[in-house]
Protein backbone atom coordinates (compact mmCIF):
# COMPACT_ATOMS: atom_id res chain seq x y z
CA UNK A 1 0.00 0.00 0.00
CA UNK A 2 0.84 3.76 -0.87
CA UNK A 3 0.72 6.70 1.24
CA UNK A 4 1.41 10.27 0.64
CA UNK A 5 2.68 12.67 3.05
CA UNK A 6 2.11 17.00 2.03
CA UNK A 7 4.26 18.97 4.25
CA UNK A 8 3.63 22.76 4.11
CA UNK A 9 4.83 25.91 6.26
CA UNK A 10 2.00 26.99 8.55
CA UNK A 11 0.23 29.86 7.79
CA UNK A 12 1.78 33.55 8.85
CA UNK A 13 5.26 31.71 8.54
CA UNK A 14 7.64 33.11 5.79
CA UNK A 15 8.09 30.74 2.89
CA UNK A 16 11.42 32.87 1.39
CA UNK A 17 11.93 29.52 -1.34
CA UNK A 18 7.94 30.44 -2.30
CA UNK A 19 8.48 34.48 -2.71
CA UNK A 20 11.54 33.46 -4.59
CA UNK A 21 9.40 31.16 -7.16
CA UNK A 22 7.17 33.95 -7.26
CA UNK A 23 9.58 36.60 -8.42
CA UNK A 24 10.87 34.39 -10.76
CA UNK A 25 7.61 33.37 -12.44
CA UNK A 26 6.59 37.26 -12.36
CA UNK A 27 10.24 37.86 -13.88
CA UNK A 28 9.30 35.55 -16.93
CA UNK A 29 6.12 36.86 -17.52
CA UNK A 30 3.43 35.17 -15.99
CA UNK A 31 1.56 38.35 -14.88
CA UNK A 32 -1.63 36.36 -13.07
CA UNK A 33 0.76 34.59 -10.02
CA UNK A 34 -0.49 36.46 -7.14
CA UNK A 35 1.48 34.22 -4.20
CA UNK A 36 3.58 30.99 -4.21
CA UNK A 37 4.05 28.73 -1.22
CA UNK A 38 6.21 25.63 -1.27
CA UNK A 39 6.51 22.27 0.52
CA UNK A 40 7.34 18.37 0.52
CA UNK A 41 5.65 15.64 -0.80
CA UNK A 42 6.43 12.40 0.35
CA UNK A 43 5.21 9.08 -1.02
CA UNK A 44 5.81 6.10 1.32
CA UNK A 45 5.39 2.15 0.00
CA UNK A 46 4.37 0.73 3.21
CA UNK A 47 3.73 -3.02 4.03
CA UNK A 48 -0.16 -4.13 4.04
CA UNK A 49 -1.19 -3.37 7.90
CA UNK A 50 -0.16 0.07 8.37
CA UNK A 51 -2.10 2.26 9.43
CA UNK A 52 -2.76 5.86 9.04
CA UNK A 53 -1.98 6.33 12.71
CA UNK A 54 1.61 4.45 12.12
CA UNK A 55 1.75 7.45 9.41
CA UNK A 56 0.86 10.14 11.38
CA UNK A 57 3.31 9.06 14.00
CA UNK A 58 6.09 9.25 11.41
CA UNK A 59 5.03 12.80 10.28
CA UNK A 60 5.00 13.48 14.07
CA UNK A 61 7.83 12.33 14.74
CA UNK A 62 10.59 12.73 11.75
CA UNK A 63 8.62 14.17 8.50
CA UNK A 64 6.98 17.51 9.75
CA UNK A 65 8.42 20.12 12.32
CA UNK A 66 4.86 20.74 13.82
CA UNK A 67 6.08 23.75 15.44
CA UNK A 68 5.92 25.79 11.98
CA UNK A 69 4.86 23.01 9.42
CA UNK A 70 1.51 21.18 9.22
CA UNK A 71 1.01 17.99 7.62
CA UNK A 72 -1.56 16.28 5.39
CA UNK A 73 -2.02 12.56 5.18
CA UNK A 74 -3.44 10.73 2.29
CA UNK A 75 -3.67 6.58 2.25
CA UNK A 76 -3.94 5.69 -1.22
CA UNK A 77 -4.81 1.80 -0.59
CA UNK B 1 -8.32 30.80 -7.94
CA UNK B 2 -5.24 27.95 -6.55
CA UNK B 3 -3.17 25.25 -8.25
CA UNK B 4 -1.36 22.87 -7.11
CA UNK B 5 1.73 21.38 -8.51
CA UNK B 6 3.28 18.56 -7.49
CA UNK B 7 6.89 17.68 -8.73
CA UNK B 8 8.48 14.01 -8.06
CA UNK B 9 11.87 12.81 -9.87
CA UNK B 10 11.07 10.14 -12.46
CA UNK B 11 10.84 6.35 -11.42
CA UNK B 12 14.53 4.86 -12.05
CA UNK B 13 16.20 8.75 -10.82
CA UNK B 14 17.91 7.57 -7.58
CA UNK B 15 16.28 9.99 -4.50
CA UNK B 16 19.23 10.06 -1.84
CA UNK B 17 16.76 12.26 0.20
CA UNK B 18 14.31 9.68 -0.23
CA UNK B 19 16.50 6.84 0.89
CA UNK B 20 18.16 8.87 3.64
CA UNK B 21 14.11 9.07 5.21
CA UNK B 22 13.46 5.39 4.92
CA UNK B 23 16.69 4.77 6.71
CA UNK B 24 15.86 7.35 9.55
CA UNK B 25 12.18 5.74 9.47
CA UNK B 26 13.70 2.48 9.55
CA UNK B 27 15.90 3.31 12.53
CA UNK B 28 12.95 4.81 14.64
CA UNK B 29 11.14 1.39 14.53
CA UNK B 30 9.18 1.78 11.43
CA UNK B 31 9.37 -1.35 10.37
CA UNK B 32 6.41 -0.99 8.09
CA UNK B 33 8.38 1.43 5.14
CA UNK B 34 9.38 -0.26 2.10
CA UNK B 35 10.45 2.81 0.23
CA UNK B 36 10.23 6.31 0.26
CA UNK B 37 10.31 9.06 -2.18
CA UNK B 38 10.64 12.81 -1.64
CA UNK B 39 9.14 15.62 -3.90
CA UNK B 40 7.69 18.83 -4.14
CA UNK B 41 4.93 20.63 -4.18
CA UNK B 42 3.70 24.44 -4.95
CA UNK B 43 0.57 26.10 -4.43
CA UNK B 44 -0.12 29.16 -6.85
CA UNK B 45 -2.50 31.69 -6.22
CA UNK B 46 -3.52 32.59 -9.41
CA UNK B 47 -5.40 35.36 -11.23
CA UNK B 48 -9.11 34.48 -12.20
CA UNK B 49 -8.50 33.39 -16.24
CA UNK B 50 -5.31 31.47 -15.57
CA UNK B 51 -5.41 27.86 -17.07
CA UNK B 52 -3.95 25.23 -16.84
CA UNK B 53 -1.96 25.89 -20.07
CA UNK B 54 -0.18 28.63 -18.10
CA UNK B 55 0.82 26.67 -15.32
CA UNK B 56 1.96 23.64 -17.29
CA UNK B 57 4.21 26.30 -18.95
CA UNK B 58 5.38 27.68 -15.69
CA UNK B 59 6.38 24.46 -14.82
CA UNK B 60 8.38 23.68 -17.90
CA UNK B 61 9.94 26.73 -17.95
CA UNK B 62 10.61 27.29 -13.85
CA UNK B 63 9.00 24.79 -11.76
CA UNK B 64 10.21 21.22 -12.77
CA UNK B 65 13.51 19.90 -14.25
CA UNK B 66 11.87 17.80 -16.89
CA UNK B 67 14.79 16.17 -18.07
CA UNK B 68 14.70 14.04 -14.17
CA UNK B 69 11.36 15.43 -12.73
CA UNK B 70 7.93 14.82 -13.89
CA UNK B 71 4.73 17.37 -12.49
CA UNK B 72 1.19 17.23 -11.89
CA UNK B 73 -1.03 20.16 -11.83
CA UNK B 74 -4.03 19.99 -9.45
CA UNK B 75 -6.32 23.13 -10.74
CA UNK B 76 -8.69 23.62 -7.30
CA UNK B 77 -11.07 25.86 -9.28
Amino acid sequence: MKATVTVMLKTGVLDPQGEAVKSALLGMGFDGVQGVRQGKTITLDLADGTTQDDVNAMCEKLLANTVIESYAVDMDT
